[in-house]
């Protein structure tokens, strides 16, 4: 392995020859050995800055940058966000809590990946200065929380909303074919009054229906950029409009609706907004740990569990026993859940835990939303796939509990009075016969009279009156 | 103590006879001896059943039901609705997942003071019975939702909104008012560039701002009432259009705006709804962390912290130092927002944990919903009231501090140039002097130069260009 | 209601007449209007510090203290310790983080009761002073945190052991009398090899014994006292000795082990051996989550569920569905889970969150430990008594559902080899017929050897060799 | 790249022709495509399993198995253990909740390491078969959970129990150096009574000293092996004592002492030893949130903060202000501890959510579990080499503070009474006077009769009578 010198204001440091990086973030990597590469930056970050960095480059040069040096950033920055140089960002987490050395890293990179298009020598930071151009006009402090918000924005937009739009159509399809089944009720896991299976599933796509209007609504908060405040908020060292234009360019980058945030000291001290989103993965995180729960019990079986649902067979469930079925898609889906309400606990302590004019626990809380969105996805993405569109109802089975269920009684309380149906249901319970054998037995209605009045078909909406 | 016979199906039970309760629940009384007292359903859940009740009386009399019976409930349902019946409901949180018990409470109470209105006899269920007139096109599985959602946007709209939006006028004014004091900034807790006191404040509000914002925003979901979907959300039992007509009476009553929820199998299964409102009182609780944390901080001392502000003093701190005033105002809002921290994890255990066409966990996440809602409420209004609203800037400690800070020297950096700057900061640093000390002795300013070129009040904006 | 002045260093107050509380009690009464009465310190902690002032009174007569005035307060705290006083206790959790008022409450009440059993004037502070005789030697930072860990340890003792071991005890005389019940056992929800109804009540038999391990485990450090480490932990103002008489001193009262704190610096500033406390709180929530959870599910039908088990019918399902037994008992168990489970996070953050000398988070942290403990303690007794005694196996659909199975082919696979089994379950699971059916059909066995070799009995444990 | 056949139950697959792992561990792959790289089972855990593997032939050997093919699995299993073959284990957490699949990954790679060792052709299963000889007596529902605890209890004995302890022994060193300090003492942030800097830190050494036990005490529950439960529990399919045997292999492997577990059905269906684990785990993330955040804030300044400490500056912390040293160790530390809590409530649903015979979160609680310890580890070792040993104590500001302070007037109280001593306090306070000038120019004591009795070395300990 073959390594070249890089300089900070500490001093010299030994880097790899086949990587962009500088010196800082050759520091970086030695003082904060935490975790491993598995805690590396997460890569929709690593493209937001690249994002950022690009734009800062365009308005930079509208305030007068030299437009060969801005070029050659966004060149370079453009190898950024299309991720072909991902291998260049080593740095973890569990680093500075303002990500400052991942700012940094980011600068090494872009400003020597332009000096190689520029024909300089790598290291040099000449001519094009990771500092003074790359960073021209920003601070760690405004460009992290800015490439916070613009991975989670797009993310959410590209990744999250499609993946949950393909789940609730799948479940909404699914209501639709189910919509003729009708099957018993529970309540308390007890057997209650009955529904149709596609009214079961309908309750699971509106949930994954509101779970999509959830995540929108946070958007317009998460759009506000803190780019703009440099150090402590105030703009220092940066020129008026300058957060303004950025905001447009970065939308204009990404083709999503950025705007600079009113208030910069909240931008930088505070991750409200971040929080917030966390608070709308969290929800959708419950609504799958519902629903995944529901079709593994419905599933259950084949022989000794509910089993009104067969789900796909996507593996060999067991090597000594046909027919077992696990329920895996199920079992990953619940456990990305848990993970996410997990992470909400540490989105939540770190976005409570600024300090003053800044928030030190960025790292930790970007990681944990993007892990959420990543997990949300592609959980949502693979459970559709591999289970839900194969999803099959076991009619006879549905049907035949229907049946044997004592709470169709309920509809002969108008007939008969709650007395005497009371008593048919009891003597069914306590002689383990159907409901209509009990009734017909102790001489309340005759077979042909049961069959005509106790129809679950009638049971599954309101009256008309 | 005197009793009276109550009964239900299970057989009959002896109540105190100066309680409207009956049978059911005093066996849930007798059944469920968890917590004690401080654990019962919170009172302005007991109030949004009132609500519901009398609504559903006032629908259920454009149905057909009996005016004299129906009037007679809503006077009843209006003591349960003013709180006078208070100590008439005794059930605690942990008692049946559906709440059913504490629907039948409210049944129970409302039938004996409606008969005891019509001149009957308590416990005789005659006139008005509490499962066939009060109950009447209802099930628990529906009325209990919809009181938890009633009682969660009220509580929402009269305290919390009113409380946040006193705490975050205080703020504004105090950011106002110290628009001109100019002070250090810190980042990473380390001297930083310049800001003024009014713009950090300024952030405070507007994290309280967003919080306001946050809260409104969940509105809209919340405001959908599951009512009509009787006990599995097919409405079985109830009459076409009770549950437009009963959001609407809910509306009237309320003064808010209520809607029946478009998909009732969602309403009755999952409490999504909650645990997003209540992702909202999260991320309130951590700007206020972050709020409360820096003012106790910036007025730590006298002598040996921060000592930047003063806060209003309201008790002893101690008997034994004069001067020592403990931001207890601080201590007991972090408090709150780490009970509501808390409290965010059980609600998503609870909302992520519901069963086929049911959620019984429906108490406990009702109970730390209006926890939250109330704790919030309260240490708002008396942070503002006993800390905010009295805070004093020590404005000359802020100056001093302020000519203290070697980061002034930043501005002089196109002056001098980097390396000068740093040797004079350094030179600072190491020898205990000022920044003009040092930069006059080693001869790159004049005193009076100085002055003119180092001035915080250049350092608060973007540069006009 | 009439009044009496009582005062502070900040002036005079008015206070009820009935109460025994003085001017710092009612001033923190004003300035923490937050909650309500259902916010109040628990009352096990208000009796801890009868405790800790009882001690702290005979270990300073033996420092020379006026044994007439120590006797007095030793009195006076016995009223407290017995309870009799307590709604002279009304300050809430969310006040000063030291709780320095309860403290102050705690030397007003007591000292008041102790100047009337002299005969002197309530509020004259004569001859019993607040300050200078109850809290003497002492600072609210020790005796507060004393109070919390010898509440814990009490109430750990004395409420939830007993509790655990209850239920323990009913588990394992339910895992003895199903010794002899085999039935299907069930791997992610789906038919596996079986197991008997005993075997399986024993795994919940055990993670309850290990419950009742893990807080016996906590004890030792949580019984180590703050005592005598005065305001920072120095010791200052107390006497050499002092920490470790009162620890004696507080043990012989209680009758529970208590040693003083090694390090006074620690026990002040963290609340570590809490949050360890509550970690081991928080597994029992989890196991009693399983169980519960199990055995609802275990009890789901009567008939379109597993319906292996009845539980004992406690109150009314459903006034229309006769044998609708709701499984409320396991409903209030996981929702006392789901709150510990938060408390857990609240107790973590309050932990970490202390300064310096002094962790201000102390009345949240001990009211969310001491309301684990309740709630648990609260929910196994009600759960043993109440449930867990009166379930009953139905032993004909174990047996149906166990002989259903097609998993009991496993153990034909050394006869007939895997392939062969495969093709008898294959067909039995498609056809819809039992195992043997499709053995005998298939001429691999005779109706005769199917019966002798397939016999679930022998499927229990491990092979003898 | 070049492929090779490989098969299961459901068919063929192509696998990479260098991989050893077979058609079942690539069906996972495709199946579950949840998170991508960085979401693999960690590598603590495969070695784990190659222990378990190893342990598991030579105990098979002892029952009959072919000693020829036990050989070859143990050297296979060797190479897995030494982690040369970690390429080879590209399954991620979110699989099937049993971590069926990771087992069979771990079959299928020794079972192809063997087979070349042997000679053989890869994808052959001859004649080392995954099932049949690498498996043999065994489940994945018992493997899995023992490779947990294998994986957790090596973890925590070598990796974090020295990293604490190396921070424990760094902290102690630095309480003794500092035994001479005196400083100002905090108590609700604000200045209180003195003691030295070295007692501030045997707080700290104390913290972690106690982690290190906790963690210790949970050793023994995390040392029992399910392993010999097989399916269910029962141990059908493997031998008596099987279960006895493997453990002291095991053992033997690790050098930890293991023993197999008391009861099988709750090693399998709950994992809470590994909740209970977690618990302390947590515990020691709330003592370093404490630790970390008490040094940023002492080391906060140079000048406008409380500056007593100085911590070694280890990366550039601005580009243009000389001086300022960012805490960075602190940040990484306290973003651990976040991370960390935010694990325990992900491990705590995760282990909430057994059902019946099987817990299936498991590779979503020893993913948390391994990443805290890692964390924690890494971190711990982090923070002591890079910040702790270097921290500095700035003896001259710190001696500053002291005596600025107006606390030490405490000790004047019984020589000139409370009164007068708040006298001199409060003009002190209000004219920013010493209370030295104070006290003298109110003509109290003399210059040197204050210095004689002020003397904050008289302040550190209780008094001796």
């Amino acid at each position: 392995m073959s390594f070249r010198s890089e300089r900070d204001t500490f001093g010299e440091l030994q880097v790899p020859a086949d990587r962009y990086w500088g010196a800082q973030t050759q520091r970086s990597l030695q003082n904060f050995d935490i975790g491993g590469p598995s805690q590396r930056l997460p890569p929709p970050l690593i493209k937001a800055f690249g994002v950022v960095k690009k734009a800062a480059s365009i308005a930079n040069i509208s305030y007068g940058m030299d437009p060969k040096i801005g070029e050659a950033i966004q060149k370079a920055a453009d190898d950024v966000i299309s991720g072909k140089l991902m291998d260049h960002f080593p740095l973890v987490v569990f680093q500075t809590g303002s990500g400052t050395q991942s700012n940094m890293n980011v600068n090494e990179v872009i400003s020597n990946r332009a000096i190689e298009l520029l024909g300089g020598e790598l290291g040099s930071k000449k001519p094009v200065h990771p500092n003074d151009h790359v960073n021209m006009s920003q601070s760690s402090n405004d460009t992290f929380p800015t490439a916070m918000h613009v991975a989670a924005v797009t993310e959410i937009t590209h990744s999250l909303i499609p993946a949950l739009t393909e789940l609730r159509d799948a479940l909404n399809e699914k209501a639709e074919s189910f919509s003729g089944i009708i099957k018993i009720g529970r309540t308390h896991l007890q057997d209650a009054t009955p529904l149709t299976l596609g009214q079961e599933f309908s309750g699971y796509a509106h949930q994954i229906n509101n779970g999509i209007a959830r995540v929108k609504d946070v958007l317009p908060r998460l759009s506000l950029l803190a780019q703009g405040g440099t150090a402590v908020g105030t703009g220092l060292n940066t020129m008026k409009g300058f957060d303004v234009k950025i905001a447009a360019e970065i939308s204009k980058i990404t083709g999503l609706k950025f705007q600079t945030a009113p208030n910069k000291f909240e931008a930088l001290a505070s991750h409200d907004a971040l929080v917030e989103a966390h608070g709308a993965l969290n929800v959708i995180a419950c609504s799958l740990m519902k629903i995944a729960n529901d079709i593994r019990f419905l599933a259950s079986g084949p022989r000794c569990g509910f089993g009104e649902l067969s789900l796909p067979e996507n593996e060999p469930g067991s090597s000594i026993m046909p027919g077992k079925v696990n329920p895996t898609q199920c079992e990953a889906v619940t456990m990305v859940a848990a993970q996410v309400m997990g992470n909400q606990t540490a989105v939540s302590i770190a976005g409570a835990s600024g300090h003053f004019e800044l928030n030190v626990f960025k790292p930790v809380i970007i990681m944990n939303v993007l892990q959420s969105i990543r997990l949300l996805s592609d959980a949502s993405r693979s459970f559709t796939k591999n289970c839900v569109v194969g999803i099959q109802a076991n009619e006879k089975r549905i049907n035949h509990l229907l049946n044997e269920s004592l709470m169709l009684a309920t509809i002969l309380n108008s007939h008969l009075g709650y007395d005497n149906v009371a008593k048919c249901a009891k003597k069914a319970h306590k002689e383990g016969k159907t409901l209509k054998e009990a009734t017909v037995s102790l001489g309340f209605l005759t077979p042909e009279e049961f069959d005509e009045k106790v129809r679950p078909e009638l049971m599954l909406y309101p009256d008309n009156i």
